[in-house]
Formats: C-alpha cells, structure tokens, sequence
C-alpha cells in the first residue's frame, strides 16, 4: 500500500467524480506499471488535497479514475518565490526539481545581465516541476514563470515582498534573516540566487539600494547556482518557513 | 586575471620549489587550454593554501609549475563529516559534489539495510570531490571514504563527535540543532541522511538511543537524498559552523 503511484490531474477532485485520464497517463498505468481494474492510485490537483483513486482502465489506452476518499489536506508551502538565472539545462532542471521539493509557490527564472539564456523550455520545466512534487509527496505545484529580464521583475515587484539576496561579493552587507515573528507568517518573501557569473556592478548597485532586499551569505566557500538554490531555500525554510518548528526555532 | 585555472597537485607547495605534473594534468594545460611558457596558473594540494604558479612547459606532453607566491591561506572547513546511503550514480556523484562545496571534511559512504550499494566507484568519487573544489575556489579536498555498513560505523564511532541524523519519519523526536558556544568551535560532528528508502526499523532503534545522536528534522515535505544533503549541510553551516557569523548568528 506505500508505494502506490502518485499522479497530478488538473482537474477538480472529489468523492465519487470519475476523471479522464490524459493518454500518456492512461497509458502510464496501464502499460508501464500494468495497473488493473480496481487498482489503488493517489491523486493531487495542487489544490485539493491529496486522494484515494480508484483506477477504470477502459480498453487498452484509455482509463477513468474515480476519487473515493481525501488522504491528505491541501498543504501549501510559504509564500515564497525562487528567482534564478538559468544555466546549464541539467542544473536548471535540478533546481526546479529541489525547489519543488523544498517548498515554494512560485519559481520565476530571470534574465541577468552576465546570463546567457535567451529562452528557456517553460512547458518541460513545468513539467519537471510536476514531476517532483509526485515523487516527493507533496500536494501543492509551484508555477514555472516565463523568463523575463531581471530589472523589469524588479520594476514591477510589489515591495511588500521581502527578497532575500544571496550575494558572495557582497559578504560584508550581509545580515541574519529576521527573527520570525511568534505565531504570525513571515509575509511574502522571495530568494534570489545570483547568476554563476555573478550579478553586474550595475545590478549590484541597484539590488543593494531596493529597500525590500535582504541581503544574506551563504558562506566563505563559492557555491554553485543549484547548490546556492537549495542551501538558501533550506535557511529560509528554517528560519520563517514551515520548517522552522522543528529545525531551528 | 580572475578566470585562471585553478588545478589541485597532490605534492607540498612552497615559493620556488618546481613541480612536475601528471601528464594528463599537463596535456589539458597545454593542449585543452593551450597555455604556454609563463602563463600563471593557481595551485593547492589541500593543506597548504592557494598558490598562484607559473607555468614550464617542457615539450608537448610535459609541463612543471613553478608556485610564486601563496594567494590564499589554508582554510579547512569546520570538522563535520557527512555519511550518506549511495543511490543512482548521478546523485551520489551529486552529493560528493556538494558536500566538497559546501565544506565537509569527510564523505563517507554508508550501507544501510534499505541500501542496493554493494560497491562505489571511490577513486572516481574522489577526482569527483577534486574537481568540484577546483571549481569552487576551495583549498580542502574533503576525503571519500570506503563504503562500510552503517552499522559497524556506527560500532566504532567516536561518542565525541555529534551525529545529526535527519529521519524524516521522525519528526516528532527532531530537536533544534544546540546554540553554538560563542567563541568556541562547536567540536566535531557528523551529518546523516537517510537512504532514500528510509532506514530500517532496527537501524532506526539503535540510532534513536545513541546518545551522541541528535535527531533533526528537515520539514514537513519529503526531500530527495541529495536534496536532504545540501538542506542539512547548510543548516549545520550557518547555525554552528563558518556561515555562522554572517548568515544566522
């Protein structure tokens, strides 16, 4: 009964609402994990919950389920945004994987001045996102933003977002996150991990001077983009996020 | 000037005390990089800090570097191990990689009960931890130990050194990490992840009554082994070791 597979649907679910499975479900299930009639599946819309599903393979490519009873209560992480320069495909597939992991509602990848990327594959990041969030259990999808350049995200940013900038060169500005406020939510917050080039004087210059702009360090060592991403979504985690209970009060 | 190679010799560095390379070392310098006579290079072995080096080809196939002067001391990272159960080879190269940038002094590989490992690849897991320190600006090649069983691991540990164990499926006995002692070091202490198939119920009993164990959490969404390695290794860092200071005091 514990490894049963888990499959995002973005449909509405609920007790006794049979759903249509989309053919490379259908086709998943059926021939890839050679699930029969009656078999037991989770399912998860990322707003619902988690539910108990009943699988009704019709034919050899097409299957309905049928949710019978909610497992788990929709659990959204913080209202935290990850904002990251792409590199390389593996390591930008790697950090929407562990941001999925990790907890955030939105990952938004930016265009910096010392970043290559001209476009990115939304659609298979989106996917990947997806993909994460079945594997790891959890109920809730964050959104893969298009890529926009970094200064006009920051144009339109609402400053009631707090951005906690991770920032190696500026070492000597760097504070503690604050102390989270007993009983109340941290509020909107975002990281921002700097491109592997680094940020450009001129971005510097602005990003210091932003009055939402935390800036952090994540230590005397150089770390990679994907590392960074997962060591400062874990600080933040800890500190204001949903982790803080346990880990560091 | 900023983007030299930085290149990891296993010999004792010191002002004006050549050094002959490996050949493979010096086909990539001269034939991959197509440096020449008196190009400058950066150098560590690990224990005596960076060093900037002149380059002394001799012929096409073999080349000795002449250390100049030292540009950064030795700067060992805190006296924290990580063990971790390896799985699929990409995340094991994975999580040598990070741990040598996040600032370990020790890998060592763990067989546990839900472990597959019969076998790693230790020399490849090694160059795998040099490389990611060449590439990081780090002067410490953490070492990569043989696999062993956790449990004899465990039969010969030192009870000085503290065991952060992260147990996903036990949340409710997770503690937050101690407060550092101000001005001192925070003594040896080791991280563990558990294997992705988490640990076994006898392993889980004799690793709840250890009493240099603590027991961590890393919140309420199940991570990927990597994922849980950076997550973990990063709160450690900023709560007892170097990050410390700028990131949370």
């Amino acid at each position: 009964m514990d490894a049963k597979v888990r499959l995002h649907l973005d449909q509405p679910l609920g007790a006794g609402q049979p759903l249509t499975l989309a053919p490379e479900q259908a086709h998943y299930l059926l021939n890839v994990m050679r699930l029969g009639p009656g078999a037991r599946i989770l399912v998860f819309n990322g707003r619902d919950g988690e539910w108990l599903a009943e699988l009704a393979p019709e034919g050899k490519r097409s299957a309905r389920v049928l949710p019978l009873a909610p497992t788990r209560p929709p659990a959204p992480p913080p209202d935290l945004w990850l904002l990251f320069a792409p590199i390389k495909k593996a390591r930008t597939d790697f950090i929407v994987e562990k941001a999925a992991e990790m907890g955030v509602r939105r990952i938004l990848p930016v265009q910096t001045d010392f970043t290559n990327a001209e476009r990115i594959a939304r659609d298979r990041l989106q996917a990947h996102a997806v993909e994460a969030v079945e594997q790891c259990g959890g109920t809730f999808v964050p959104e893969v933003a298009e890529l926009a350049p970094l200064a006009r995200v920051l144009d339109r940013w609402d400053a009631g977002r707090r951005l906690m900038l991770c920032d190696e060169a500026a070492a000597g500005a760097a504070r503690a996150l604050p102390d989270p406020a007993p009983g109340t939510a941290p509020g909107p917050w975002a990281v921002l991990i700097g491109p592997e080039g680094g940020f450009s004087p001129a971005e510097r210059a602005r990003l210091h001077t932003l009055p939402f702009v935390h800036v952090t360090s994540l230590g005397p060592r150089i770390l990679r983009a994907d590392t960074a991403a997962v060591a400062a979504l874990a600080l933040w985690q800890a500190r204001l996020g949903d982790w803080g209970a346990v880990a560091l009060p």
